[in-house]
């Protein structure tokens, strides 16, 4: 029993045009369905109905989806959320495209976090029948194959992190802590997976969204999308550089509504026997920022 | 309740010596401990006791260890073990330096499989304190980070699916077929974790290893694997090259005692939502060395 | 006064179509003219009017183009050659679309050397007005940016260097030598620039092509090479592998017709200060082949 | 008769025990003399005496030197240099340890030019009987292969390009204009070789050293570069990134006194018939950083 991924992002861009465009053509998702105003798009390496939802007006996270193993954890995940406090609905198949029946959680961080075990199985690019590795048609753009992890960001990462621990098995690969005796949690991330995080969240405004991740195949990605994107004038906010916290390799860029995105590659194996790494404040530049051990206060304060 | 990684392998080696010399020279790996003839090895970015002992005396497989998350795991593995049919004895901490209290399994294919939840934590060579991405002291040879998973032989590739699948929980990311209508499963690729497999079999002699691997960065720790080998003179069986089946990039080689060993990259997320992928034997040379869609019939025969 | 590069080569081809698909789908040259049932064909990244000819009938090499750098230049290398005793004719304007005035010269080895001093420029993808560094529109199959070398056979590999050392001011930069106190040059890599070679021979029948050679980026070219060459059934010969002559990484493969290409990426800088490199024949193996340490006979045997 | 390449750079540095470590054990150059209170360095693929000269004293370059391929061509370099009314003395063998007769010029930028033929020779780390690719017995550091070229400060690039053009026979790779219809020359890259450039200038101060640079491997090299520089405390002031310029992959860095340096991969083939390629004012900043499209105003200001 346990969350197997980030299933789905959904958010706002101000421009579901334009937006679809950087989506599409720039990382090279591919449109599975569109209603009511929503764009619904899945990287060529996922499997399930989509990964990333856009939906017209403003910016920021309307939700994210996590899928779990089977219908019987929803049951035990819903009295776990009852029992830590926490404001749980049951969604309905259909409610979103492609995906069954579920719980919609308010987390302590004010963010919607649905959890469902059912979504419309599309396949991957290379189906399952003596596949190539890459499909032979060609990639758009970056090809990005696979959503990976989000930052949020809430006023308490403590009471989050207990949330994501309790109810749904989530363990924390890292800490920043600061404070008095570096009592305070400042960030932590999360897994769920073998991955070095699943979800993580900073110290910040409630409800808010820091980025989203996609996961590609190594450092010379990283270049083939900074090459890409300044032929395509999509902002870098920084990178390619590595990441002391996860060792990822990375780089930060938004979208045409201003939603930060991330391409990372990289990272080491977890597991349930894992234990926390610590970052201290004195270190934090160089936790996010391995290379060059310094960070725009941007970074840290434009989330949507 | 899972099987968390493969997390030792126990090999034969002719000349302890020589192979030392190859397995921390060459590899990078460190002897954590030496006793009774046997050498305990531990990679950089492994964290439990040791993940490599040799043992001096012919070559091949004595035995092969797997982590599970707790005690209480291992009770469930026994009882299903021995309603599967199978061999099982309880082993005692201490059996295996460093490894605490287990179960000593004779698999269908005869090979030894030890299960156990404790090892001693000697943590990795960056600590969990603000650490860097890899060690600021420099690595030795490949400085290969972790074991990854091991291929071994039995005349069953279906009967010892089923007891991966029944009894330990794993699931199959991809099949290799053959025979009429395609009924003989010829080769399996199966997974406790996230990866593509943390062990395979393929059909051939009850017993035998075939390779185990190591986990590297990407494709460009394989040119420097290639490149040491050969200032080395550690055999290549073949690689650099890329894997169909998993994804994966390789290059397979030999210890001094004939023991295949594989260092590997890449490769795709799994979990239990993944549906296996079918090989069919016209397709088995691409399947396993994509880029050449070619196999040395020694890649198939020798086993050790 | 100097050559400056390796300009075209023209080859023969079984089936015209076939093999146009092969250089201009999988390594992703562009068509730039069609005429007496030849076609021209350009990388991406080089300016002049073509680099291939594809001449319908048989397999193998008709002739070689060098670029010169003057007018000049080729009355000084006529009289050269003419002292050489080698048989020299002057070419026209339009004997090669696109190519001017020239020297066509049988070499003792029996090829044919073109040396011209004027093409038709059509610059390349990127322009020179702000470039992209790669063309933003993408590029097919391998996208070869450019024509590196050519590796050809004779009699006698010391006979051809005294001609491309005296006539044309090639300097060695490694010699593959045999026989009693190894003073026969069985092979040598000779340059015209700051490369390690710009054209070589070794020891075999008059007249023949062993390979020619694009260049390309990096390490990852090679795997995203070798990826392409299996979805397109192209046969590999070697690699992806480090040359230890040279210190290029290497991808062997054959057009349709059987002419040996090579995708070839790294190298050191020579210079005329360069001192020659020495490789003795109990490590010839090694010299080429450096990842391996072994060669196919069929590496050695195979020209065209 | 050309010159050949950057053959060294000889600089100040505020403490010699504390630059000596940055570019012996962080860059991974060889100490092969110290004289008068000097440090004369080789990087490992170099053959000459020395690259990288540290003179105690504050910070900024005392010089440059170029070899030339003979002593013949020093006096015609001399006879220009003069009809261009530039101040030329001649220099002697001792004068720079290891280094032979020679020019040394006043640049019309106020930058001292050392032209000269011959160093003695010393050979690189792999030697030239059956060599490996990279020295066995490993790397310091990042292990900088050799030095590529530098980039210097002027009043006049154009009347400092006319130098370098009309008396070293240097050409241009790329310029980039500003002023009314693009005719300020505001900085050129110039080459003597294949490469994109051997030597820079951009407007500023006369006399200035903006950095110079080593060639390594490739992009994988800059990131291992960035690891280390993290480690070391190395101050980046940009990279990992792509430059629209040259094309190449760049990582820029410090010393400890404040000279900036550079580790630069890839880039195009030139060649005598090359085009120069023109940047404008408006594209200056994804010229010179393609990646992010974005200077920090010190880059172009902090000069030494």
């Amino acid at each position: 029993m346990s969350v197997i991924r980030l299933g789905y992002v959904h958010i706002r861009v101000a421009d579901l045009a334009e937006s679809a465009e950087h989506y599409q053509n720039t990382l090279g998702m591919d449109r599975v369905a569109e209603a009511d105003g929503r764009h619904y798009l899945k990287s060529w390496d996922e499997h399930d109905h989509h990964s990333v939802v856009l939906e017209e007006g403003g910016v920021g996270l309307v939700k994210l989806g996590y899928k779990v193993e089977s219908t019987a954890d929803l049951d035990l995940y819903e009295k776990r959320a009852r029992a830590f406090g926490t404001t749980v609905q049951r969604m309905s198949a259909g409610d979103n495209v492609g995906i069954g029946d579920g719980l919609r959680i308010t987390l302590p961080s004010e963010h919607v976090l649905e959890l469902y075990s059912d979504a419309e199985y599309l396949g991957n690019a290379t189906g399952n029948w003596n596949p190539d590795p890459w499909p032979r048609e060609g990639l758009r753009g970056i090809g990005v194959p696979r959503l990976d992890h989000t930052l949020i960001t809430t006023e308490s990462p403590a009471l989050l992190e207990r949330f994501f621990s309790e109810v749904l098995d989530f363990r924390a690969a890292e800490h920043l802590v600061g404070g008095e005796d570096n009592e305070d949690l400042i960030a932590s991330w999360m897994f769920c997976s073998d991955q070095p995080h699943d979800i993580a969240f900073v110290k910040g405004e409630q409800g808010k969204l820091h980025h989203f991740a996609y996961h590609v195949d190594d450092w010379s990605s990283l270049r083939h999308a900074g090459d890409l994107f300044s032929m395509r004038d999509v902002p870098i906010d920084f990178g390619p550089a590595r990441h002391g916290i996860t060792r990822g390799e990375t780089l930060y860029f938004f979208d045409p509504a201003g939603n930060r995105n991330e391409v990372f590659a990289g990272g080491y194996r977890t597991g349930p026997d894992f234990r926390t790494i610590t970052w201290t404040m004195d270190n934090a530049a160089r936790g996010i920022n391995y290379t060059h051990r310094e960070l725009d206060p941007d970074f840290l304060n434009v989330v949507t």
